[in-house]
């Protein structure tokens, strides 16, 4: 009766401890519980048992190829791009090698840096492709190296094309993928997560198909995890060429290279590239509409879905790989169609998650990043440990200082012309930038007729969570509380809610209600009276430029100010006020004021000056109500701050 | 304005990250912000700051003082009296040094191993005397290096009496009390807070009142950081001595030692010990009731607490120092009436929080030695970390195993007669099992008219705590669920609570539903089939003595079931239901039926194997309700069963 999820567990206390003189910490290594609660256990996987996963589950899924961008404006259109389309829910996405482009190096248009932006920035699982041909050993060892540092788990082992015309072997040198492979199995053991190409129609410099296929099993069998392919035209090709594999002992999985057709000149490029010959039944739909670019991308989705369904129907397809030429609409079209795109409201934590794999066990941060979580990333990026389970309990690590407002990942999507038209042309004095601010909370546009959509502290527009206080918030901006972050209290809502919902199905999520903004030392001055009334309710930070810190909370602790019961689970509480980190997010909260609203003004203009007084005169204020059951106190400890100003 | 509760922690981001490639962790170890939530001030701070922090707040407080017992049954009893006496909250105990009990040993008896019990076991701030005459000093050295390793952090240093009549000082010997500050001081630094006697009349065998006051004097110069005083009958006694060594230039605290009288032999002994006079007036009133006992300690405690009440109204005492004579009544007595007895309901945790220093970030642990914390704490004893902020944060350690049931720190404090009365001279079959079960829950007397007030796994009567609970609970123990161990769930009451509540004031408690209990492999089946119905929302764990382990609950992660939410703190969550935990826990738990009950019985006795077949045949279940937000499923749950059952 007792043989349903037997866990073989068994713990014999004689065996485990050996006459009790021994530390119990060390003896007890062979448990191999995780150390953390798997709230997504994707996290915790390498891309290889992610796919096993999937496929054993039934669930069919994506993955999405870009290449990397020419410009550094580009690259900031790419990384929300990535934002963007990471929604979606890809397994992957992989960017590609441009020997040309520099590809190792950390220029911001370099693959190297694209891919590392993916996975730590915006927390996709990245496979980089690498290419092995005219490169010595000890630059691609470099490679995998830094690769390995940035976080990188997977890599494309490619050839790629040799230099010249000419084709010459070297002796020991990397000819061959497979050279690649085995360098990589040899250098690096297991760590690396290992893709190889595959040819539906052989390889082009192939002796034969056969030969090809021969190739290709010598890659798998030299340590290759995977097979992406190159793209085809008729679903028949792939599926012979799967069985094919197959039949010569290949077993690992065999994805399929999805070319959504998006324009007669890019299909053009990328058939001669790829020396691949399109069909004749495709050129005959083509061919007439040539000049119609949106005729010719609603055939190519057209086109992707009916290839893609019959994969799938065929049961032996268990996701796509999509060659996206950077693009979204098309991809992301026939991904809608094919019911894979899932937008899902669902979160693993409160916060996006990177992907590196020093984070995994990341749970914990503080709130002042919240709409600035790249910022957060960058500045915490040469922590050794991360904070999981309680923030108090890392031993309060600093923070990088944030001089590079301008790194491409970290910039605003808005350039200075949009910027200036939101923020306005032309301040006449501090409550011109009040109205910026009530503008971005309202969604209605400024006098000059535009919507704020971003502002120096939050580059997209207002939380649907935030929506919840919008009233609130329109009213206190008026008058000069100058919002930045808030939340509202949440006591115990399920944590499949859409709006306020993260974590595992069946839990209950609680916030505490926060709130953050700026404010004169006149405002200030009155708040500090109110909160005397609240001492016990309301903790408080308030902080000018210059460091001077008025403060009500106890020992430096942090405050948990959002946090999860799941089943079957420790308790999880992803965000904290933090009075240590507070003081680090001063500095790049005032900064802000400077480095991107002042500088678009000249030196020494009325503008700049009127945000120049701010930032040295204003206070940065958190609040927090900590008696989430009741209702959120803060509005009337504002409400009570005006009255006292009146 | 901004000049109110400023803290100087001023982030100079600049001033802390050099170049940004220093490892974050490494580069703050310039802050000072202890690692966990302080939930109790008390736990983290030495006995000296703790007496200046009370004094400062104008707190008054008690200690008492115990000699160790003379067998290893008084040990039992003493150790209960720690709890009982505990609970009033005396800042600390003290523990005499027995110079002919072998003081330093690991006899059950001994001074060390009963301060080791006070601090480990029973969670009380100890001081150990030590006296140092007629002992080398690698004696000396050794005995303190024993204490502390035991987590003892306080000693009592005294000369002591010279083993014979003649005293003869001996030549670089332990001459005095100050040789033993001195040698403290010098070999463990700071390490020990150092208590030294003071004599208001002055040391009998000084040769003035004026000398001893040096002498007082040059052992606190030598490091001691407060006096106790000698027993003495009127407060002007104390009060003149106090202005006198403050006159010297005395200025640590000093704590007058109180006595109420308790009997008239014992007085008479402790005037001959301490070579006093015992005042006329006393005398008078003495005398003629010297046969009656209750008399005569009715006028000790009226003398008592006249005296406390003068030297607390002096303004110069703010602790006093109880000779309890290892007898709880007159002091109890004395205390209450003084309203220095604050039998708080308040915990800083839902369970028992050890002293030891090691242990001081401890708060979090496994709910199944709810009811046996000592057993908990010897078999965790040698553990170098101790789980705070979360469980599964700690590599799993192992549990030392637990052989020895009759240590008298965990020994049942009844007798072995007593038990057989209250669990039955003679078993019938399991249904008389049942039996006891249900009248250790009902508080009704058994067929023989005795109440059951303990059980092998819980020493105590049921918890307030698990009454809300009793009808249910009697209900399913008719039945065959035999349970021990079990919570209601709790769905936000304030932390103030006098049931549930725990932790600073000002938050929140909140449970998981839990019961566990023994069932026969009958109820386990059809329990197995009942729980397929609540698989989302009931983890469970259900295991038979041989090991066999059947369970849902995701990757042997650990469910946290009782939490708390507090102002300014991150989220407590000191109990958790541990898988890995479970089966240390379940050796112990099956143990208990051979070594604590079926052994009552003669081998191959009827009542002996009945117990046996329990041992052998039963499962042990625990069952944890996650909707602690909807009414608790667990009763709905073991009904169901029954249902089946029939």
């Amino acid at each position: 009766m007792v043989n349903e999820t037997q866990q073989s567990c068994s713990a014999s206390s004689s065996s485990r401890s050996d006459g009790g003189s021994s530390s119990g910490s060390e003896s007890s290594k062979d448990n191999s519980r995780c150390s953390t609660p798997v709230l997504d256990a994707d996290r915790h996987e390498r891309l290889r048992e992610k796919m096993r996963r999937r496929q054993e589950a039934g669930d069919k899924w994506f993955s999405l190829e870009f290449f990397p961008p020419r410009t550094a404006n580009a690259a900031v259109n790419l990384i929300s791009r990535f934002d963007r389309m990471g929604a979606g829910g890809p397994l992957f996405i992989d960017v590609t090698w441009h020997p040309a482009g520099d590809p190792g190096s950390d220029k911001e248009t370099s693959s190297m840096i694209i891919a590392n932006t993916a996975v730590n920035y915006c927390g996709l699982e990245t496979i980089l492709h690498m290419t092995c041909c005219n490169q010595t050993k000890d630059d691609i060892t470099g490679h995998l190296q830094k690769a390995k540092r940035l976080g990188l788990k997977n890599i494309m082992a490619l050839r790629g094309d040799p230099a010249g015309e000419e084709w010459e072997e070297e002796v020991d040198g990397f000819n061959h993928a497979v050279d690649l492979v085995k360098h990589i199995r040899s250098e690096f053991d297991d760590y690396f997560d290992i893709c190889v190409a595959g040819y539906p129609k052989g390889h082009p410099e192939a002796e034969s198909y056969e030969a090809d296929l021969r190739h290709l099993k010598e890659k798998v069998f030299a340590g290759a995890d995977f097979i992406i392919t190159q793209l085809f035209f008729r679903p028949e090709t792939f599926l012979k060429f799967m069985k094919d594999c197959q039949a010569t002992g290949i077993t690992c999985p065999i994805i399929p290279g999805i070319f959504p057709i998006q324009g007669y000149h890019s299909l053009r490029q990328l058939v001669k590239l790829s020396k691949l010959e399109v069909p004749q039944e495709i050129k005959d739909v083509i061919e007439p509409i040539k000049d119609n670019d949106a005729a010719i991308r609603n055939y190519g989705v057209e086109l992707a879905v009916s290839m893609c369904r019959e994969l799938l129907d065929s049961g032996m397809v268990h996701g796509l790989h999509f060659y996206t030429l950077n693009r979204e609409v098309a991809t992301t079209e026939v991904l809608k169609r094919l019911g894979l795109w899932s937008e899902d409201p669902r979160r693993p934590l409160p916060w996006a998650v990177s992907a590196h794999p020093k984070r995994r066990v990341e749970d914990v941060r503080p709130i002042f990043w919240a709409s600035r979580p790249k910022s957060y990333i960058y500045r915490t990026q040469e922590w050794d440990d991360f904070p999981n389970g309680r923030w108090g309990n890392s031993s309060s690590p600093a923070f990088g200082e944030l001089k590079d407002y301008y790194l491409f990942y970290l910039k605003s999507k808005s350039p200075r012309e949009e910027l200036l038209k939101m923020w306005g042309e032309e301040l006449t004095g501090e409550e011109s930038v009040f109205e910026v601010f009530t503008c971005y909370i309202t969604g209605e546009p400024n006098r000059n007729g535009h919507r704020v959509t971003c502002m120096p502290w939050n580059d997209d527009p207002l939380a649907t969570e935030t929506n919840l206080l919008k009233d609130h918030l329109e009213k206190v901006n008026r008058r000069g509380i100058l919002t930045i972050n808030s939340q509202p209290n949440i006591n115990g809502k399920p944590s499949t809610d859409p709006i306020v919902g993260w974590g595992p199905s069946g839990g209950y999520v609680f916030q505490k209600a926060y709130l953050e903004f700026f404010a004169s030392s006149e405002i200030v001055t009155a708040l500090l009276k109110v909160l005397k009334k609240y001492e016990l309710r309301v903790n408080y930070h308030i902080v000018n430029v210059k460091g001077q810190n008025i403060t009500n909370a106890p020992d430096l602790q942090p405050n948990a100010v959002t946090w999860g019961i799941f089943p079957g689970r420790e308790i999880i509480q992803p965000t904290v006020v933090d009075p240590v980190s507070f003081l680090y997010w001063k500095d790049e909260a005032f900064a802000l004021w400077i480095e991107q609203w002042a500088k678009l003004y000249e030196e020494e203009s009325p503008s700049r000056m009127i945000i120049q007084y701010i930032h040295d005169n204003y206070y940065l204020v958190n609040l927090v109500d900590n008696d989430f059951p009741l209702e959120n106190c803060l509005w009337q400890v504002v409400d009570d701050t005006f009255e006292l100003l009146n």
